[in-house]
């Protein structure tokens, strides 16, 4: 191994001190003095490793190895550094260590690369404290929305504030937005999330790519009634509605067995929610992904024919909100051969695999070409102070990731 | 018709008016000064029907009509004039009103009984103030539980200081209650609180028993992982476990077609509640009801092992907790037919039903025969201000109520 597991070890452990949260959690919300702290301990590992670096104006803290040919564009790569409020040591921090690593790596070899490399820790990756994430990600390709600064915090902090208090200067986000091309390619590592390397015994996993969620919020309307007194066949019981559904997305889900389809209905509120009166109103929301875009929108339909079934059986109306609907973004075939041939090197049998969940690379799919390693995840537990990942695991996927970017200077 | 419709319509405007919520609602708390004003109205009323009328220490409001022969076993009937927080004008009231428009009927008729005869409006019928129900009821035949003075209401307010405010006096319960075999029977007419009688077109309904419920709490415990990235086939989903099971209950309740058993799940929580994660928890309620008891404890050792099947299935572990199990109780049929006999004479085609609620009648079903006469209920609507009930479906249940009376006192 040409890394150097001792010292990566030592930069997790390191990092976990900060925002630490019990004896395993983390706990580093997006543009606030803990994840400034955070950034100043990656800059000086940024910087022993030879690298430049700047903290932007959306708030992504940028580490610079300059390349003999500034023309070249860059090759890119990282995650974040933010957690979720009740999270985990692994989640993001996972892609910014190893990054680093590899790089430190690379100036320890004394390879000095034509092709300037950028280690990015993304500005609000989970989204939670303004409600909307990938900022910093989305915020370097000009795909910031309208009025995403007014957002606010649950203080009523606006993102405007928090950026100016971080330092950042939102009349300057031009400065720095990344031009079309400009950007090689970006490699992402990060823990996956769930249990199919844990499962399979994997340490190392190849991800196809990012199937984006369909979010639905659905109502459904029937009529309250005593659940004592309203014969069955008179009800129109909303939760036995919703019931109906439920079932029907897992089995519409589940008709491929082992496909990578997953279709979850997360929240449910049932109305007036009296142990002894009918539920008039049920509200839930369905999440359906797919790497297959096609066959998504095949079950997609198929939901909707059963919905239309389910009400009209049971005399409910019912409404269908559309919240999200991204469509997977495939990983490109020529960095993932990149990464199986680096596995290959390392003797390990990397599967490949979808990512359910989004994750920076999606926001950077749509100026460049992407790929990422999945490092395997305990039980598959994430976003929680459980999630653990070896560090024997996340070294081989700092050593897979120092191949593929030595690979990559070549080119 | 012998009763007066004109002047039991007056009573129930002016009683609207007593608690009155927006147009047609009604909020009259159980031993409140509201309550106290509608039980001084009712006193009159009583009194011009040559009542005595007494308020005892359960918070029962009672009208006697003195029979000649006061060695014989009252004559017992009523309801209660407390009422939902957002409730309508004729959950209860009807019964008071309709008992006193036959009583003063009768005195109009210049008929003397034998037999005592009382009217009653019960104490604390709804239960929500305290949480617990029939207090009146229960009260005068000694079946009140241990602590159920100590019961607060939201204020803080125990039902102790509630009587005492009332000018109750809980140490004297015993003056209050009945020795055994002093009621001859007890009749109660009551809105139906359900749509069969609206939707049979039939204004009079005679109820064959109280299918009391089964109460369960349900808690199946799965495990939660991020909705994107955990495999279908690797779920531990609770949610879908209760939609099965929510499924499951209503094939049980329907499997025999008019039936006049009901399954309900009321209410349902998710935890942890989140759009993008596979629910690990969820509890929701059962009710089920049947007025034939076997086939009720068949149904739910049906629904049991449909548990055990979908929780083993989804890999689930479950929890049964029993809130409440009440035996259907069922009328006299010796009552049923004088009521039958009754409908005939005025060309109504009465049908028998069961009665889903629970009513006063049925603590007084432990004590001595009873029956009840429901009055058609628009839509099956009650316990909201829209709940209606025509005044002619109202006095033709104060005539039916009057001839039962009447031939009742020839026994």
């Amino acid at each position: 191994m040409t890394i150097n597991p001792t010292r990566l070890q030592q930069h997790f452990e390191a990092m976990s001190e900060i925002g630490k949260l019990g004896e395993t959690g983390t706990c580093r919300p997006t543009m606030t003095p803990i994840e400034k702290q955070a950034f100043e301990l990656a800059s000086l590992w940024m910087q022993e490793a030879g690298m430049t670096t700047r903290i932007d104006n959306f708030g992504n803290l940028i580490g610079r190895l300059e390349g003999t040919n500034p023309e070249l564009p860059v090759l890119m790569t990282g995650s974040h550094l933010d957690s979720q409020p009740y999270g985990g040591r692994f989640d993001g921090v996972a892609g910014v260590l190893c990054a680093i690593e590899a790089v430190t790596t690379l100036s320890e070899q004394g390879i000095k690369p034509q092709r300037t490399i950028e280690v990015v820790s993304f500005a609000d990756e989970e989204g939670w404290r303004f409600n909307k994430g990938l900022f910093g990600s989305r915020g370097i390709l000009g795909k910031l929305e309208e009025g995403e600064l007014d957002r606010t915090d649950k203080e009523g902090i606006t993102r405007r504030q928090a950026l100016l208090d971080f330092g950042c200067d939102p009349h300057k986000f031009h400065e720095s937005q990344y031009a079309p091309g400009s950007i090689h390619c970006f490699l992402e590592l990060h823990i996956e999330q769930g249990p199919v390397l844990d499962l399979a015994n994997k340490p190392i996993g190849v991800v196809s790519g990012i199937s984006g969620p369909l979010w639905w919020t659905v109502k459904l309307k029937g009529m309250a009634g005593h659940a004592g007194s309203v014969p069955m066949h008179m009800r129109k019981d909303a939760l036995v509605g919703a019931a109906e559904i439920i079932v029907a997305l897992h089995k519409i889900a589940t008709q491929v067995i082992y496909a990578p389809t997953v279709g979850t209905v997360g929240t449910l509120n049932v109305f007036p929610a009296s142990r002894n009166i009918i539920p008039e109103e049920v509200t839930f929301t369905v999440d359906l992904r797919d790497i297959d875009l096609e066959r998504r929108n095949r079950y997609e339909a198929q939901l909707r024919g059963m919905i239309e079934v389910i009400c009209t059986k049971h005399h409910l109306t019912y409404q269908i909100t559309e919240d999200w609907n991204s469509e997977p973004r495939y990983c490109a075939d020529w960095l993932k051969d990149i990464i199986h041939h680096q596995c290959i090197k390392l003797h390990l049998d990397a599967p490949e695999l979808m990512s359910g969940p989004f994750h920076d690379a999606m926001a950077l799919s749509y100026a460049t070409d992407y790929v990422m390693i999945f490092v395997r995840c305990k039980d598959g537990i994430s976003h929680n102070p459980l999630e653990y990942a070896s560090y024997e695991d996340l070294a081989l996927g700092a050593e897979v990731l120092y191949g593929t970017v030595l690979d990559l200077l070549k080119q």
